[in-house]
């Protein structure tokens, strides 16, 4: 924090929430930011790298995000998680920074720091979620027979999947995010078990 | 089929195959091609134009695989549209192809006519999933308290999701086949449904 460099990646977020990241050049976040062009330059090499260094800066601020996630209940948790990762705007990135997420998602498969730095992403949610269910499972309040591991890869994927029909189809995010909170009340949540083999 | 256009866009495809969405040019896609830049130019005024058609192309394709896909029973038709959506490779698109459709998407929210063209695979899947199910529910094959339509969206979903996780943070697509195999045994198939309230 207060490096001279933040200021560049602040600037960075705010030009891909309005330019997206394909056509982004430095000048656009240059326009953004109260450091020149050859400033950012100085600083960073390239896109790539100025991206790289994005994804890293992005991270911190998401893990904060994530961890300051809470609830009374493991129920609770992780239905908070799943809200927050289903979330439109406010707080959290908005509809804008989606999309330029999922463009740059889509540049994984060419750029191998951008795909670890997503996969750091990926995982830590995964991770999260995981650890929520592991903890219900222990507590007595998750359904004995629940795969941690596996249904966290299950929640996980899904909401990955509605941000990814949000952004290209505009698919609601609201009814996955009922469903998904469903499947937990119905499928985890051990009082209302039904009666199992 | 036949059409001169047809070799264009089929060239098309292999140019995506190759370089992926982003950094393809006309040029590329005459390198795949018997005819030349300048024929495919007088095909396609932008490159915009070009790939609307082939989306349009690859429409047609894409529902005459997804309909020629069956099964002895509803159960079976369903799981193979499961596997179908999440293949990898073959004669389905494989990987790389799939990077270039998730760029596609990414490019969606700027492009009216991309995400048009989106939404109708989105749909055509998401209803062949829906119709199945109904189907399979009207025969007693699956338990009476699914709900067609939500169920159809929270598969349809977790194969998108499957499908980024995959190209952006190379996430093995077998564990979520396996997940939502699962998924259809022990939730929708009725004979093996728990006592229920």
């Amino acid at each position: 924090m207060g490096e001279p460099t933040d200021e560049i990646l602040e600037a960075t977020y705010r030009a891909l929430c309005e330019h997206g990241f394909a056509d982004l050049t430095v000048q656009d976040i240059a326009d953004h930011s109260e450091k020149s062009k050859a400033t950012i330059h100085y600083h960073y090499d390239s896109k790539h790298d100025l991206f790289t260094a994005f994804l890293e800066y992005l991270y911190d601020d998401y893990t904060e995000h994530v961890d300051a996630v809470d609830g009374d209940t493991h129920r609770d948790r992780l239905l908070a998680l799943v809200e927050f990762s289903l979330a439109e705007g406010g707080d959290v990135p908005g509809i804008d920074f989606r999309t330029a997420m999922l463009e740059i998602k889509a540049q994984a498969p060419y750029d191998d720091a951008f795909r670890e730095q997503l996969t750091r992403f990926d995982r830590y949610l995964a991770d999260r979620i995981r650890e929520v269910i592991e903890a219900g499972v222990d507590a007595g309040e998750f359904r004995e027979d629940v795969d941690p591991e596996t249904t966290a890869e299950f929640l996980l994927t899904t909401i990955k999947g509605a941000y990814t029909r949000h952004v290209s189809v505009d698919h609601p995010l609201d009814r996955i995010r009922e469903t998904l909170a469903e499947y937990v009340e119905t499928r985890l949540v051990a009082d209302r078990a039904e009666v199992d083999a």
